[in-house]
């Protein structure tokens, strides 16, 4: 119950699309990220997906459109839709979805993280 | 999929203590509310509770000591707890909780809002 300085967090950590944990709730968990660059094309089967933007500005690919956030923006992504985030310049987000997730979905590759450090 | 600007999320109402739904996501509710004054104590046995800060500063007392928290900062109240937000000016708060939630919990008040606005 103690509080939890977010951008404080933040200054944690440098690297990119590895998520990191600062909390987990009711099956959940709220995660930091860095971005920076392109990353796959992925979709969670079983999980929706909030992305919060702390700073800077997130284009998100669908298949059928672009959607850019900036900074105090948020989108939800329901599962099983295609997408693909892309940080022209870094960006800083928070996210919040079950436990369950791989933040690279049903697609396994050198950006997949196993376990999502604590932080 | 579309963008939710925060900021102006929390234009759109002035009413305090009445959380106002502004996504869904896996059983769990976004919700942005505006507080000022001193609310109730009360418990959710069953939920977690995620408090995050946008605007203000909010103290939330709990039996064994009071937490102060300042714009950015967060704090999870695992279910159970009892607990008491107190907002001597007004703050902005965004709430995580699970869809099932009483925002006064075991508490039936006057306080009580029977369903979430959305927004």
């Amino acid at each position: 119950m103690n509080p939890i300085n977010i951008l404080e967090k933040f200054k944690l950590f440098n690297d990119y699309w590895t998520p990191k944990k600062v909390g987990e709730l009711n099956g959940q968990q709220l995660l930091l990220a860095k971005l920076k660059g392109t990353f796959i094309w992925h979709t969670h089967e079983q999980e929706d997906e909030l992305f919060i933007i702390i700073k800077g500005c997130l284009k998100i690919e669908f298949r059928d459109k672009t959607v850019s956030l900036n900074e105090g923006e948020m989108c939800i992504i329901p599962k099983g839709v295609e997408h693909k985030p892309i940080a022209d310049e870094e960006v800083w987000v928070m996210l919040f979805e079950p436990l369950s997730i791989k933040h690279t979905g049903n697609i396994e590759s050198e950006l997949t993280v196993k376990i999502f450090e604590n932080i």
